[in-house]
């Protein structure tokens, strides 16, 4: 069984607005064990509407639809429904009657618009809107269950919570419960990461284990399902024994979790301090700490040295060392490291060095080219890497680097 | 003619991504004059795949599809389009060429499964992907066009730019030309700005004004409608005068153009060069400014100062000025400006200083308190404000304010 969820208005096919009801809707019903199959998006268009909905109904058991139930010409919802259902529209006294006390309440007379706000398909029911004028539909049709929701979010959000949920726990349409589990790489590209993981990821496994890459953080998704919250979790954790010990160091974290939440919560751990002295990353390093609450805590500051000058002159980078390797060499970014660790007088200290683009690269150095400097009390090194794409992804894998090298050192990897 | 934007992912119709690829794609064909009927977004499912590109060719003449082009073995819009069609899937050599090259770049072996990436339904055309491993399809089928293109979205964007809006200018599919204009503010609530402009932003003017927020820089879109482009043109520019006339210095650029890009332009024109020293914002200032291609130029580098130590030591940060009017103050602001300024030998220093929070705020200065400096060679001076909001929200804004403040320097306001 999954679900649908159809989302109407043309503020959201023209990309005027961004539809964010259909991923919260997901969410709700994923936590009732509640898989979803189908997102659509419709303009406020009467025939694309029905027809929709028709092929909604022929697919799903269950379709949420939000939007399309304000009062004026372009809100079809009603209309839509009832024409797929064959039956004709009707008054529900009890909607209208509410429609007026909410204009009341609001020291406001009524517009006749609003009269067909309290109209229903016949057979459906009206879901009652403690937060603004439209009601929604409740409609069972060849099988299927139709929910139709305001598409204001707040308003939508309190329907769902308060009338529809309840109303859909009691419907028994879960097949059990579904727990997530987000497991956060970094290091390997995607199919290295599948290569390893052939036999736990291919269709079909119990549970299902899910891959996405996104700038450059792989991350696995284990879907544990059961009866109960119990036997969905013990799904889970077999699996995810298999994925740590396979993938090793370069797993960082669960959830939410970015590398910068790690490399801070790192730092406090083992009492260490850290230094950046940024070239190619240009603040990146440095701004990803600072978003985490409480990084200045181990976090003292950095140095962006986007200008040659600025690395000879403040980070104590000799001319010598830049003739002899290039500004951007292995040499140079961790010179700047240990300028750097001294500088600031902290434990640690890292370093980037690179050729972001769009101009700036030649035959030996192209675009693209980065060094990571890392500078201890054990003493210093660099890792070399060459990204492609533009320059903000070659800014953004480079900054992720460089927080990865020191998260490797933390965990005496 | 409408055209059906379809995303696919599991981890979009459960909710645990939000789409946004389908906005982005509904605005660019919008600016072409192609309405968008439907987004359709779909679960890793052959079957649901299938029938889905069944449904949208029925309806649509022209399907953009994002997703599904990985490695991996949830990766299935190449087989779906295969099976839809009834056609084979064919290994192309220059496609898989172009794929060992990307790794070869990255100095990476070709894992096996990336072999997958080359394969197209046999009638197909490739579309080259110069920013990931993936190549998108173009397939023609029952008259109707589909486009296969990545789902990361950065590679989408650049595909879409680079290879797909080309061709489809050239397919005709357009019912008339819309033309958009927009103009970018920073320093004014959006209420602000609307009030300024009530009479040409009310429901049913011609040409329609739409106001749009995003993280404290409010834009205004001027749409231009006509059978010809020139038309569509002639609409835009008294409506852009009369905004121009009355929002004055609060516009600061048009279309794309962000804060950022604007600073660095003003600097190139008035040959000032730039640094900066962060507090509060913790690297972002820089990193906005290094965003930008040849930012080097003129900006020369950067200081974040988050710890108080490091803003005595390096900033030269008396602690007799931190005693009597705090870290966070006005008197530090400008004091960081005055020695970064000096330290850079550049022509303007900004600075920042604040409580981003969520702790470290207190009756006297709450978090959101935050102060901008600015020394250039005409003397000191700072703003100060009071930001609402997260941490993340804190920082962003303050970044802006500081580019903001060094674009007012620039242009002489």
């Amino acid at each position: 069984m999954k679900a649908e969820i159809i989302s109407i208005g043309s503020e959201l096919t023209s990309g005027q607005n961004l539809d964010t009801n259909s991923q919260w809707l997901s969410r709700r019903l994923g936590e009732m064990g509640i898989a979803v199959g189908w997102h659509t998006t419709l303009a406020d268009d009467l025939d694309d509407n029905i027809a929709a909905f028709r092929i909604a109904g022929g697919r799903s058991r269950l379709v949420l639809i939000s939007g399309g139930l304000g009062p004026t010409q372009d809100d079809l919802t009603r209309e839509a429904l009832a024409q797929m259902a064959g039956v004709e529209l009707v008054s529900d006294p009890e909607s209208f009657r509410q429609i007026e006390a909410m204009f009341a309440r609001r020291n406001r007379a009524m517009p006749e618009r609003n009269r067909v706000q309290a109209q229903f398909p016949l057979g459906s029911a009206p879901i009652r809107n403690d937060h603004g004028t439209a009601p929604g539909v409740w409609l069972q049709h060849a099988g299927c269950t139709f929910v139709a929701m305001p598409g204001v979010p707040a308003e939508m959000y309190a329907m769902f919570e308060e009338q529809v949920r309840p109303r859909l726990e009691k419907l028994g349409l879960s097949g059990g419960v579904l727990v997530q589990r987000k497991i956060n790489t970094f290091g390997w590209g995607e199919s290295a990461v599948e290569e390893k993981l052939f036999d736990i990821t291919r269709r079909g496994h119990v549970p299902e284990v899910g891959i996405t890459a996104s700038d450059a953080v792989i991350s696995l998704r284990i879907f544990g399902r059961g009866a109960s919250l119990e036997l969905a979790t013990l799904q889970i954790a077999p699996v995810e024994n298999i994925i740590l010990d396979r993938l090793g160091n370069i797993v960082f974290g669960f959830g939410d979790e970015e590398l910068r939440d790690v490399v801070v919560r790192l730092l406090a751990e083992k009492r260490q301090s850290l230094s950046v002295a940024e070239g190619v990353t240009g603040g990146l390093v440095a701004q990803q700490l600072c978003r985490v609450p409480g990084a200045g805590r181990w976090f003292r500051g950095a140095i962006v040295a986007y200008d040659n000058r600025i690395k000879l002159e403040m980070m104590a980078v000799s001319q010598a060392l830049i003739d002899e390797h290039g500004a951007v060499s292995a040499a140079v970014a961790e010179a700047m490291a240990v300028a750097c660790r001294t500088r600031f007088r902290t434990d640690l200290a890292v370093s980037t060095v690179g050729i972001a683009g769009p101009d700036g690269g030649s035959a030996d150095k192209p675009v693209g080219t980065v060094h990571v400097g890392l500078a201890w009390s054990g003493g210093v090194d660099s890792q070399s890497f060459s990204w492609g794409g533009t320059r903000a992804h070659i800014q953004s894998r480079t900054a992720k680097m460089a927080l990865n090298r020191v998260r490797l050192l933390l965990v005496g990897a």
